[in-house]
């Protein structure tokens, strides 16, 4: 089962207290299609640039993502720089060059239609919206968001929750849109939108799962190697609707072991700048760390000691 | 199998968003015997003034906590005021009188003498190994501490480390300690002064154990209901200690089931202001909420589906 990814492709300068890189492959729909391709088949919606390197389109075909609805127009690609401090909790920005971004109208083409996994990665709201009003049965769809757009368009944001399956939010998006500080109230408000289900990202501390009646508490990998936490966020939510696809159920069973696999995607993307460190991962590698993240949270039952 | 404790029992002025109480129990010592009391006898070591209530020297004894070790002493009893903003992450001081508690300088009774599992909570380093060194044949010892032992006594500290079975820190106090941002990387450094584990609290975001060859990942219990934070990190370890002593090993699957109970209890101590919750707490209510914080952590491992 294939899925379909909406979101931005960049070419990003930033500086981590590991090093600088000038023009390297990123964006949120970047991260997150390369990631899900580990799981099924991608339909990507975005576009560039004309001064977009041909290697990049290479790169996204042999990893099997379809890039039919991938545009090139006039102008320059989506540009971002920015840098991270020492603590590497918070992407700083010094720069944002929309360019063909910023008039970006995206038309499906006829083979994406019927697309029934679908992430729509953190894009102005209304074009989320535009994006599933053009799908003919979709079954399960995953949205992002950022900090600007729950400033700015937070209604928007609320009409597009109402048709979602899960909204991602990390902690500090998720307090915001609330007005709570509590992310367990915080939840509840999100839930009330609309949408089934919540994922609170929570990067270091791992990620909170919320419906009416679920609660789930994913641990984080024990990252020691934190290179570049750029796209952390988009190659979870990846590996989250990838490996959904690939399963072709969304029982509360397969979303904890997505999310599982979301977290293990985002742990080797930050291992590397851009998207180098899932260039040579393997399925074995996936498999280990996700073993070794149900090690980290097991412990026995209390039996009748305490009674 | 009792627990030695020994920490501050303090007389504190809070206010929080919820309200605000003057006078009421509190102190590390406090937090932690009476949490322990639910699971094993307690002997209690520190220090009060004149000025300390009976009534809350008839709580101890309810509970089952020795008192022989808590000294009354001429003038007036360790006084915190201080306060809590919306997010209650943090603790904000106005004003600490030591009173008694800055020259304390414990003496431990006979019977407490051959005690084997042993907390002692925040105090200075120094004293806090004087407690060590006047014990008989200590079989697990936990040990507490706070930044500003860490900003001025770190030496002493490190000594101090040396004899321990489990350090506590919360996040701040590991990435100050270890002067390292991630804490994978702080965890390492802190098993370096030869503490054989080390356990760090993260409030809302659980605990994380760490020993040379272990690693474990605590959820925290989703607490909407947050009414005063005040000792939650000493309920959490007398819990922990309590619950040790009560099993009478500490192999690792014992002390990952007593850093649960400590996370419980813990989640019941910030749900009322000073002891209040657990006045009324019942065993069959850390029970529950032991059981569904198993349930949250859990999920299905993944199979041969990605080979």
């Amino acid at each position: 089962m294939s899925v379909l990814i909406a979101g931005s492709i960049a070419l990003d300068d930033l500086k981590t207290p590991f090093g600088e890189r000038k023009d390297i492959l990123g964006g949120s729909g970047t991260h997150s299609s390369i990631s899900a391709s580990f799981f099924s088949g991608v339909k990507l919606v975005g576009v560039v640039g004309k001064d977009f390197p041909k290697e990049h389109l290479d790169l996204f075909r042999s990893k099997g993502v379809d890039i039919e609805g991938l545009k090139i127009s006039d102008g320059k690609t989506f540009h971002w720089e920015g840098f991270y401090e020492y603590d590497m909790n918070q992407a700083h920005t010094i720069k944002t060059d929309l360019n063909v971004l910023g008039s970006f109208d995206p038309r499906l083409p006829g083979s994406y239609k019927d697309s029934e996994y679908i992430f729509l990665a953190n894009l102005d709201p209304d074009i989320q919206m535009r994006i599933i009003e053009q799908l003919n049965a979709p079954k399960f769809v995953v949205a992002d968001t950022m900090n600007f757009w729950i400033s700015n368009k937070k209604d928007a944001l609320k009409k597009l929750m109402k048709h979602l399956d899960v909204m991602l939010m990390n902690d500090m998006e998720a307090r915001q849109f609330s007005g709570q500080s509590n992310l367990i109230k915080a939840a509840a408000y999100i839930l009330g939108t609309g949408c089934r289900y919540v994922i609170i990202k929570k990067g270091e501390h791992g990620a909170l799962l919320f419906s009416k009646d679920t609660h789930f508490s994913a641990p984080s990998y024990p990252q020691e190697n934190l290179i570049d936490p750029t796209g952390a966020g988009d190659s979870f939510a990846g590996g989250f609707i990838g490996y959904i696809a690939k399963k072709g159920v969304a029982d509360v069973s397969t979303i904890k072991k997505a999310i599982i696999i979301g977290s293990v995607m985002a742990s080797f993307n930050v291992e590397d700048f851009s998207l180098d460190r899932l260039r040579t991962l393997k399925r074995t590698d996936i498999t280990s760390r996700y073993d070794l993240m149900k090690k980290c949270v097991q412990f026995d039952d209390l039996g009748p000691e305490l009674l």
